[in-house]
């Protein structure tokens, strides 16, 4: 294969002095884009990943795509390194900043540039917040589909850098899946149209290459997003189970009866119990497991959903199947499943927000695994998780002040991540590599597709100026850590990094 | 952009002779599997574009994925280019042999590997037949869901490498959307493992990248399948309009109305007179228009969308609105669509196939303006088309007996696709590029665009030996055929390359 000689390392430095790099980017940016100040740099040393901080050099606000390139030619003359940041509700730690380059902040592009009902679609800048774009839509009964948990907080533009699912993904595809087109800048500053309005496009398939990226290739400055009617009707269903894989079996049984829910999530009794006393959804205490299967279309189609839905719950052996008889039931019931997370976070003094992906028949045997390592590395594990698509997001539960807490807990989420990779899954499922899983890419992927990696960054960024020792490892590292490639029914790798 | 410094030439030769070349591909396979005298070679001409023939060195038949990564290695060190064929029925000549090069066929890797009715996945071969898998899956009661007008005869590592479409694609997707995992060997016979049977992978999106790729960056020599569960019930309507327009319309309400038909095509007077005269599939002979639009699902689903659409029809002004009563009748109505190419060419010498992509919202406009063109090139043409999806197939009729009926059939079709561009399409839906549409290509798009589309197959493929001369032009040839670029409201291109 055509790779480069060397590949760009994990450390760049840039070619000038902060001072010449300020008195170059002022001459392009207006002064209240540009902060360089140490009390100014501080409110961005992190993203939603808080664990990991750093002070870049400087901070860059563009106010339009013109802007954008012309911070992105200094930089790339001046070989300095740029980190972008949409919204900063990233869980990877994709925009955490690198104390030797700029972090460019798309927060000002936020303007909704077109909405078009007939064609179904929208002309949205990359700071328009995912939300947003739904009520914009609303006037003219359409909706953008894919909903993150953070949806009213995050960004498009960094929904397409991480290529962001969410509850209706499993129904509606993932960011990739439902957009169009975007303007693409690269490090020199040169402008790629990339996509069409159109149902496919010759040529190589850019959009889907530069979408979930992570920053490491470009950054959009203008995406055209595709819209749905929104659905006359939506349900949910509350089925409990007193075996958790008894739940997983009957997600399992509704996606083979041809059933494709609008959403179909899990949670088992630790979350449940956390979600109980924090909001009250009015989850079943009892039950080992829960599953929420939502139908969105016409009063029919739903109707018949619904019914086929609770048919395969109750022959699955539900302890309680419970169906929501307004808009209100139907809200309380989500409320609960969108809290998990920080009322976890509210009985524990620190948990880790794992993020894998399985295939789905493999749900039942990992839960259980999952479960067993609670044994092992003597700490609690609540699952939550969107059961559908196999994406699990287990929460390792422990006091970060115990050190040897963390170390346990460090370690109980590598034997997860491990054992994802080891049923034929990956390693992240929504929330990206960025930093927080860069040593996992070394388990999960073998040399030559590192390598092919690699030579695809060499292509759109030479000097390796782009969201440097995130997302994809360089062979050095993996080497480091010794990690070595697991493949089901090969070798298993003796000694997998920390998490 | 890390790009190379010169990329590969069109013309590109090998380093050894045939006969050394004959003597090396002789160790690695069995005698059956390498052909190598004229009269062996000839049925290998061409694939379904029988407008354009040429004669390869030798064709190479391999039995398994061990034989084709040897092959590749052989063609690597001797610097032999090398083409991939399927089933050979692609209609834009992506399987046109190049005469300095290997024909590599993939036919003797024919089989279904596995089928896993829980996973709904199948592991198929990529000379597997389209239509066998969905035949193969059947007893469980699924199928797969993209289905080319040629499925009972392509094959699906065709389907993967021109990203095929068919009439479901409208509801289910095209083939990148339809596929999980495939094994994939480079030029220097290195195998990758790219995409994984969860629901989303780390690393940029190699599976979309190679997936409509036209055999530029390597081979598929096994492909994971998704299987969707068979539909109940289907049913289709069929629509006859006095004026193209008011079905141009009608099918934008029907989208608008937020349905998703199974299917949504169109047809014009020219076509369905064609197809009467053939086989007589009960089409209307007086409507200017006939749509056929189909519903897939549970009994209900089915009921409530014919219902929804029969309305659109008649509010759009349909003229007569027909259902299908039972499974003959639906399967006689396509079977008039399924047919109007042969249809078409048994009333004209010859006909040009033109597969171009427009934003939905232009079909009324462009349906028009494409009808307007008969006067200026004194030519007929038919239109059959995918119209859910904005995909038209115009046929340009000419005999091509008669010179300046041939020329001015180039100039149609090449005025029909510029019209694609300029409204914001592609020059291409379903067909691929090929050899067919590569001057269209700098049409298409920009010198930056074509200069990523090389830098990436430099990564793969650094000395231009994958189908050289195919679907991505050389800026050489560009700058010799003297096109710029055309974008809506900016300059328009003086001299359109002859079609």
């Amino acid at each position: 294969m055509g790779k480069p000689e060397h590949f760009p390392s994990e450390t760049a430095k840039p070619a000038i002095s902060k001072a010449e790099l300020v008195r170059r980017l002022s001459s392009v940016l207006p002064e209240a884009s540009l902060l360089h100040e140490e009390e100014d740099l501080r409110p961005f040393e992190c993203d939603g990943l808080t664990a990991y901080r750093k002070i870049p050099l400087v901070v860059a606000l563009p106010e339009n795509e013109r802007q954008v390139q012309a911070v992105l030619e200094v930089c790339h003359r001046g070989r300095v390194p740029v980190v972008f940041r949409g919204a900063g509700t990233g869980l990877s730690g994709g925009a955490l900043p690198y104390e030797h380059g700029v972090l460019l902040g798309l927060s000002k592009l936020k303007n909704i540039l077109d909405i078009d009902p007939l064609a179904r679609i929208a002309r949205v800048q990359p700071g328009v917040r995912n939300a947003a774009i739904s009520e914009a839509a609303s006037v003219h009964g359409l909706y953008y589909a894919p909903d993150p948990s953070s949806q009213i907080a995050c960004s498009i533009g960094g929904n397409v850098a991480e290529n962001s699912g969410g509850v209706h993904c499993l129904k509606y595809g993932l960011t990739v899946h439902n957009i169009m087109k975007v303007r693409f800048i690269t490090i020199d500053g040169e402008l790629l149209e990339i996509g069409g309005e159109g149902f496919d496009a010759p040529g190589y398939d850019l959009l889907a290459l530069v979408t979930g990226s992570e920053g490491l290739l470009g950054v959009v400055t203008e995406i055209t997003v595709k819209l749905l009617p929104s659905p006359v009707k939506a349900q949910v269903v509350l089925a409990a189970f007193d075996d958790i894989g008894k739940a997983a079996d009957a997600v399992a049984n509704i996606i083979g009866a041809g059933i494709v829910p609008a959403g179909l999530e899990m949670m088992d009794k630790k979350a449940t119990g956390a979600v109980e006393q924090f909001i009250g959804a009015g989850y079943p205490l009892d039950a080992e497991a829960t599953l929420l299967c939502e139908s969105d279309g016409t009063e029919e189609e739903v109707a018949d959903e619904i019914s086929r839905m609770t048919d395969v719950l109750n022959t699955a052996g539900a302890t309680e199947v419970r169906i929501s008889r307004n808009e209100a039931e139907r809200l309380k019931l989500w409320a609960g499943r969108k809290s998990a997370f920080p009322a976890v976070g509210r009985i524990q003094p620190d948990y880790f927000c794992l993020d894998g992906t399985i295939p789905r028949k493999q749900l039942s045997n990992v839960l259980k695994r999952i479960e067993e390592m609670e044994t092992t590395f003597n700490l609690q594990c609540a699952n939550v998780f969107h059961a559908g698509d196999g994406n699990l997001h287990p929460l390792v539960m422990f006091d970060a002040s115990d050190d040897d807490q963390l170390h346990r807990a460090e370690k109980y989420g590598a034997a997860i991540l491990e054992l994802c990779v080891e049923v034929g899954g990956t390693i992240t499922g929504e929330h990206g590599v960025g930093i927080e899983k860069i040593n996992q890419m070394c388990v999960q992927f073998q040399t030559r597709e590192l390598n092919t990696f690699h030579a695809i960054k060499f292509v759109f960024d030479e000097h390796g100026l782009l969201n440097p020792g995130k997302a994809v490892p360089t062979l050095q590292r993996c080497a480091e850590f010794g990690a070595m490639h697991v493949h089901v029914g090969e070798e298993k790798f003796p000694d997998l990094p920390r998490f």
